[in-house]
């Protein structure tokens, strides 16, 4: 039973964009398939010299491909850094170890920091399936990880990852929303003004998860956000703050993937919650962070108990991983600001950061006091005292200028993009709006492409609380192709409900 | 923002095996791409008259492709039966509501009878991705779903598939074992046997999902087992008994697509166990049901009280839909048999039933008391008289007949292939074999190709409580392909502690 080397393959171009899973393409005749038992869906790995890529097979039969050729998929074809007329070696891939464990948690075991650990390297080395990765997320969501299992996932994270350090600095500032509610961007207006006093903020952002925009979806549409590490540090060192796009700069490799994973499923779970958003601040260097926890019936965390729950775990993790965390609880039950969707969401920004009378006061008063909660933990002079302060910061101009400093820095400041199409909606008779889903306002700016799209989204023209005449604008849709326009009104015209008027 | 028809997309051949999962491909530049902002992963429609399919679209670059054109999977291309040529039509795909039910599940609360249904007819109308089947399945293991909410999955999955009755026959015979024992072959010993009493069992039976062998994997190394729902019925009428893969009688859709997913995620969770038996036994129009569940340390059931409680889950679910189930506890701490994988069990069968001195006895013993379990229910003479008469009907040779009557009437006993390639491990020293690894040693038997190559696995020349001595035989290795013989040994040589020799 001598293994016989049945010799090399060599790379096509089939150019095929499968997102992020890694597939290759082999002919079902090739002396390789033969020769290993390889059929579709087996597991592969394509070595070329001293760097290798765990891959899903997908069998060909006569068309683009010979026995003898091996197509990538792009991801694939990146991964690997190969091109067309290269030689790869494909065997069965190694047995993933980590799996174990992964079953062992689906059995309702609980795993350990080093068994974390594992799981988080294999993953961040592309040696899970997209199926095995879903199956990890879906049984770490829903509450199913204790304390000591979030601890483990938090630094198996920052352990696979980049870390930064800023020498001579012993205290690092960093704030984080955790989502859920449409428009509430104030993550720039916080650093403008924390970095502004002085203080620095080296601030990475994520994309949207299950959102129609991420803080760097949204500042994508005003600057460049893919930095890389060196830039970054530059940034930070010039100008005390940064807004980059923390998959970029690879702080958490492996949540960067669980992410895609997750966004796909819709899912967002506390424990993995926890972990991504503190991995990244430590990573980052932070030392302090001040958390917003959004609180309503339709936003990410429902009620006051769970968000205290939340705030409590977010303590304790950041404790045992040596960062002070501070949680602020803030009203979650309507939208914030009036754009939703990175460009609409930059447009309420700039109104803000200008000191524009018609800029949503909602937002502008978040911003300032989760502001004033970075600098009380900054200054330790009192929130009353902090508070004046991030006002000053704001309404003398101070705030605007340093954003404009960042945004250099980070190679200038954007002309925003106008949508191609846009519809407006219209009340049908008088009364008072009463509540706003989120969850179903996000689904419909989401449905018209955003945060794809950056120019996707919609405006509001009413906010929870407003008295609307008949005919009078709700919101207006934007999109940028017709398809996305119709199909996400056609979910808005079998949604009504989103807007409940009284 | 009016709709402009973007006109119908041209079928091309692309020859892609993606295993289960459909996949679509579209040029980047295709003008319905463009105007329906479709991207790499972004789930789509494909309409042909009334018939369509949902899937993933990989984008493709300048090559097998051009705009206009769309490629499909062969399974995309099976299940919505178009050819190249062919004009269809793509659209966003539809919001899968069932998914919020999931999401629910992923989320720590339990699923009514009607979530469930909605669940498994989206699953079986192939609406959900393999990442979100991997979801539903490991938020489903471990314990996490309620007698009521097994109780509604069987429900439902008796609901979206066929169903056979047996008009004139009040009393349906079934068995089932639950597997994790390499080599555990007993259905079609029980089979003959029961059949030849004169006793109706239409047995259908799975292929593995986490073992080197299931069932059908094994009796088709034998005779054909992939036959259509009318002939399954005429072998059934003729015969009493039949010997057929579930899958090709589409009894149960939506779970053959959760094997699938579960086979690849090697995870097998309870309830979702439960409901598949006992779905197929209920479509089948069974009415009484053994149900053989082996306990052992590295078996799929680890410990007695584990075993008593899945045995009451199963009585419990079994009563609330109708059928009558008796679960027999049975000794799981050591393989079954010689042999592992499909061809090689098949021999071991053939040994019982021609009455072979040489047969295993262990494998003989364990069918009979199985086969008396049916007769007693059958029959209610009580155990003893049960058991005498399985034991009559193998000795005389009968169940050996019916066996033979049943392959004929399937088609014709097909002779078994040899494998290619083997080799054999011995004994490197003096020592008593004190256990046998049942997990690992399924591993080693699939990394050799079961049951995906039938002559795949492998053949034990000694048990536990052996003695050997040096250079004495312990196993052999059979494989079809150089490449899976080497990569098991390997996995052997990582894991001789499969064997613990004292």
């Amino acid at each position: 039973m001598k293994h016989i080397h049945t010799g090399l393959m060599t790379v096509v171009e089939v150019g095929i964009n499968t997102h992020q899973e890694p597939l290759v393409y082999m002919h079902k005749d090739c002396h390789v398939c033969v020769a290993e038992g390889f059929t579709a869906a087996s597991r592969v790995q394509v070595t070329q010299e001293d760097r290798s890529l765990i891959a899903t097979l997908n069998v060909v039969g006569n068309g683009f491909l010979a026995p003898g050729q091996i197509g990538l998929s792009d991801i694939a074809k990146h991964q690997l850094g190969v091109q067309a007329g290269d030689k790869v070696k494909v065997t069965h891939a190694p047995v993933v170890n980590s799996l174990a464990a992964v079953r062992k948690k689906v059995h309702g075991n609980t795993l350990s920091e080093f068994e974390m650990g594992e799981i988080l390297k294999d993953i961040s080395q592309h040696r899970y399936r997209d199926i095995e990765i879903s199956s990890f997320l879906s049984v770490c969501a829903g509450g199913r990880l204790n304390p000591d299992e979030i601890i483990g996932l938090t630094r198996a994270m920052v352990a696979c990852g980049k870390t930064l350090d800023w020498p001579g600095c012993p205290r690092i500032f960093d704030k984080h929303c955790i989502g859920g509610v449409p428009g509430n961007r104030t993550t720039p207006l916080v650093v403008s003004i924390v970095s502004a006093a002085g203080h620095m903020i080296p601030k990475t952002s994520s994309r949207a998860i299950t959102s129609p925009a991420g803080t760097a979806d949204t500042m994508e549409a005003l600057m460049n956000v893919e930095l890389t590490l060196g830039e970054m540090r530059r940034v930070v060192t010039d100008t005390g703050g940064c807004l980059v796009w923390g998959g970029a700069v690879n702080l958490s490799p492996a949540d960067d993937l669980l992410i895609l994973i997750e966004r796909a499923l819709d899912l967002d779970g506390d424990g993995q919650l926890i972990a991504s958003v503190l991995s990244k601040k430590i990573a980052a260097g932070s030392t302090h962070v001040v958390i917003d926890i959004p609180v309503g019936e339709t936003a990410k965390v429902r009620t006051l108990s769970a968000a205290n729950y939340l705030a409590a775990m977010f303590a304790d993790v950041g404790e045992a991983c040596g960062i002070h965390v501070r949680c602020v609880i803030t009203d979650g039950s309507r939208p914030v600001g009036t754009g939703i969707g990175p460009v609409q969401e930059a447009h309420d920004l700039l109104g803000v950061l200008r000191c524009d009378p018609q800029a949503p006061a909602d937002l502008r008063q978040r911003a300032l006091a989760l502001a004033a909660n970075v600098l009380d933990m900054a200054e330790n002079q009192g929130m009353s005292e902090a508070m004046a302060k991030a006002t000053y910061i704001l309404e003398s101009g101070a705030a605007w200028e340093q954003f404009q400093r960042i945004a250099v820095a980070q190679g200038g400041l954007k002309a925003l993009s106008q949508a191609r199409f846009s519809a407006t909606e219209r009340a049908t008779r008088r009364g008072r709006l009463q509540s706003i889903d989120n969850r179903k306002l996000a689904r419909l700016a989401k449905l018209a492409g955003a945060p794809r799209q950056p120019v996707a989204g919609l405006r509001l023209h009413c906010n929870v609380g407003d008295t609307l005449d008949r005919d009078d604008e709700i919101f207006t849709l934007y999109s940028n192709s017709e398809g996305e326009g119709d199909y996400a009104m056609e979910y808005y015209r079998q949604n009504r409900d989103m807007f409940i008027f009284e």
